[in-house]
């Protein structure tokens, strides 16, 4: 099968003929993939910054973002079915730790990410584990909702544990209107009556923002923070989403959450650099964000379901995957750019 | 009345006659001091490094740790009766912002703290607001319960936030054996069934935990973070009760505080400073924590009453509150120092 | 002043002249009432079924969902102007016991309550506590909110209670389209991105309810149980809120709830009745709730303000109330009916 | 292999020999059993009131409470090793749907409950699904802890839930000190500062309590309610823990329930019976409960294996089954009854 291979670092994946993934244990499924998301972490691969954390052997197959169709079972697999269309968990999960038990699989002791450290789904089939395929309601196709898989889910499980402090009459600033940004605003509206307020560099990027439910928009300029304490009388607002985390935005946010307020780190490349005695005199929270569960994939799927929201998206051919590297790299990809096998159905 | 007070920053406060306070709102109230914990936020704000935070006019009257009894009320107050034994909230606040209404008082939006930006409880009489008495249990005496006004009960209010996350079979870190920790300790065992491991560079402050209720103990000799390591199959804590938060306790705290924990920061002095994707890659939380609310008092008096918790003190005459500062200073006082008016009774 | 007054029980009341109220506490304001809603409890009060619970001595003044603009203030009131709009919780409460100090005002110690046992609305000045004014967001007019602060407090409570389980992909059913419900399904819609399905007796109320958020309309026929677990893959919904409580409402509700869901308590006169061995087996709750918070109210003023909620309100001249009372008792009032003294303004 | 059947209702079960079980899915593991619980649902079984519950055919194998070790595993099972010491939670579930996704096991939309609905653990062997396997901490005994699985596991799940409503100065009510009481009083000990009051109609019963962490005791006389009103000023408890759940328990449960406190039915054979009004005006609930979940049994066995919670056993040689059920029925079984297979060992 073809599938798109990373043979050293700082080198172009390269799509090439590979052998098909086989059944090796009970639990094992193989997808047959409809579309795979790219990320900013795929250009991140390639330029090696991730060797030292994934530990993953060259050259191996891309994609951590995937949906398509059951294509084969493991002989202790009862719940799924060949031709199923499924989106994937974007983790391997062992299912008997307390973290899996308890609903927090992206604790799982023993798990693996594939398209990070083993084989990802750019690619016609990927194998993974029986335990991450989540069912598509009826009419949802596997390359519309793949970006979900990561992006869409890391945004939705943000904004889920920031609800219980979003009472009708609260603020929430979502710093940054871009991948996840664009997510986390409809999960807002469709989760929360909170007031919504967006800050970007980019002002074509805020302009979008009000069609997605941002109530305000304040555009990164340097007189921002300011800006939002302004529409807070002064006070900050009770969460922050950072969905940027570098460049000013990590210390930005801290700045802009009020007293008792919580800032939730998502995105990073900074360092978050805080006096403790800032932290305890406003009792203010820093909260660290990863991919959501299984159940949160299933709930976004039923947002997603109901119309309350859609990822922008873009689709490239698998034989494309530089042409739409290259997009993304330079700015040309709206939204998020999927690649979809020749000939993908279920 | 006698009031302790203080003339210039770094200068000793003198013991001196000064007017009694006065009703001048319908929901004041005056208060005869039982007892005035002594803490080392007074001799910070001796040296002076309070100035630019509190703003306070000198001469003042120190003492934010204060327990007595009702001595008058204003015409507003009908659920107070001189002669009440009360400890005092440390904050004044209003009773009418989202905060005092939603049991966060140490969120008011106009506050005033006594002892801290206005006169304070080391003196015979001391006026402060009606919603800040609580009344004591029977048989407890003012004096006795005085330093847990303010230190106890920001050890309290950390343990309280902290508790849902203490299941059995869960670990606790308590960084630092000393005032506050000592009464952390206490609270943690009386209200969670975790496993309470205890660090302090004190090997004889570490040796009288195990009565507070500590299952381990770990002496701050740099392999302390290893060693909890270790206790924890490498995991780290659940939580980490950070009562000292400088001199590398900060750093440390983190470093044992497992993945999706949280890393309490009490104690200050230092800097929290950690990369952002240390902290999305575990969705850790770094979690602020201020003195608790009026109902987190009565519930710390409750636990008193019932002989759960119990803090080390130790008396001086009012007038010998430079004794007592110098005794803190140099670390011969064992327990918290109560100043204690010639005299003082129902 | 002219005053709605109850005089003898299964009598009409009348309008006629009264003393006007007196700061006789330095807490208390008395209010310019712009707007008194008329509620189905009033009906029942004239009836005399309230006697028993009130113990309040006639005559007295009707009226226990109150606007208008702050009049005067005692001598300890320093955050309410005359002149200021506002909107009265319900209850005068004590502000000093445990549930007042942790936002549960409802559950006060020592409270009262206009219009039922003391003095209400349906009046030009109505006397309270400090502690009652929720000042009104600009450009809301007093008598467009005043059925608000006892239904609309009611519904927006419950809803509140219930947003935690209704994740997305689950359903609530709610029972009742009318003066609470109607309110409810907004709320929810705001809320929560759950499901939401309605079900009452009267096609004409279900036919409103898709433009207040209903996802489903079922009509209280007698298959109706049937319907909603129909809709529910046999299952039943995760939250039902009971906004009927008699005639068969109570029983049906908890039939429609599924394994580990609540049945919300909100409407009255039935009996809920299960034997043990069913609450058990299904790990069921039953929900009781009564009207909500002061934050809650201040909560359902941003929602108002936001365009979130409405309430349907038919106004008529204080001197009408006889004419309303009867337009109510016969179904011909559409909305609440909101009585309004003449000249009424701030 | 040896194993308790019952032929027939209200006929006596029978110890013979029956084919041992064999792995006939991926999933399967096989537990020689160490000890299985004898309880009263037992006696229940074998009178036939469970038979239109379960459909189980019979002839089949008794017992729901077991622990053992593991003896051979399917091919899909990579975290249990035979000779392991296991508990085993009570239920078979799926690891698929939402609820055992959610850590809430016990509402798995597929679930099977040997000694039940299928053959179960009063045998040398028993025959259930990987998920239900829980390790035992070095130094606990199987026989030691396996009534723990489903009565004990009962208590502990109802404690937990009810932890959050039970801080310092609250009351909690224990409504019988018999086998769930027992260990309920415990657990509630080791993980809250509650003031517990035990009721029980049996002074002997009563008298051991203390020793389990019981605060009062109060017997159940006629008088039991007015005097646990007069022990709570009149409001009643925070949160009643009704283990008995008929013969009048399950009205005085409620109405030893203050306002906006919560009523847990765990016991069951009465119906809970409330008029509406009475649940709305007081803003209680009534929780139903459950047996716990898997991590729920983990933690039970954390406080297990530090002490904090024993069950009191007497142990019979699995032939003895009946004059277990003798002792058991006739009141002569002091703790629980565990039955032991001849010569069980790891």
């Amino acid at each position: 099968m073809k599938a798109v291979r990373l043979h050293r670092y700082e080198t172009r994946p390269v799509v090439e003929e590979v052998p098909e993934p086989v059944i090796t244990h009970p639990l094992d499924v193989i997808v047959r993939i409809g579309g795979a998301g790219l990320c900013r972490t795929d250009l991140h691969i390639v330029e090696g910054q991730w060797a030292p954390t994934s530990n993953v052997a060259l050259p191996y197959t891309l994609g951590h973002e995937n949906a398509g169709w059951i294509h084969a079972v493991g002989s202790a697999v009862d719940h799924l079915t060949p031709g199923d269309a499924v989106i994937l968990h974007p983790l391997m999960t062992c299912g008997y730790c307390r973290a899996c038990r308890a609903g927090d699989d992206v604790h799982c002791e023993a798990s693996a990410f594939p398209g990070i450290d083993t084989d990802g789904g750019m690619a016609e089939l990927l194998k993974t584990a029986a335990r991450s395929a989540v069912k598509l309601p009826a009419g949802i196709e596997p390359a519309s909702v793949a970006a979900l898989a990561d992006a869409g889910l890391t945004a939705y499980h943000a904004v889920k544990k920031a609800v219980p402090q979003l009472f009708p009459g609260s603020t929430c600033v979502v710093m940054g209107a871009g991948g996840l940004g664009h997510l986390g605003i409809q999960c807002l509206r469709a989760l929360s009556p909170t007031r919504i307020i967006v800050l970007d560099r980019n002002p074509d990027a805020l302009a979008l923002t009000p069609g997605w439910g941002a109530d305000e928009t304040v555009l990164v300029d340097g007189s921002h923070v300011d800006r939002v304490l302004e529409l807070t009388d002064g006070k900050g607002a009770e969460v922050v989403l950072d969905f940027v985390g570098e460049q000013g935005a990590e210390r930005d946010s801290w700045s802009m959450t009020r007293r008792a307020g919580s800032d939730f780190v998502i995105g990073y490349g900074g360092t978050v650099s805080i006096p403790a005695i800032d932290v305890i005199s406003t009792e203010r929270n820093v909260i660290g964000n990863l991919v959501g569960s299984y159940n949160d994939l299933v709930e976004l799927m039923a947002l997603t379901a109901a119309g309350r929201v859609e990822m922008l998206t873009q689709t490239y051919p698998l034989d494309a995957v530089n042409d739409a590297m290259d997009d993304l790299d330079a700015g040309r990809l709206r939204g998020r750019g999927i690649l979809v096998p020749e000939g993908a159905a279920g």
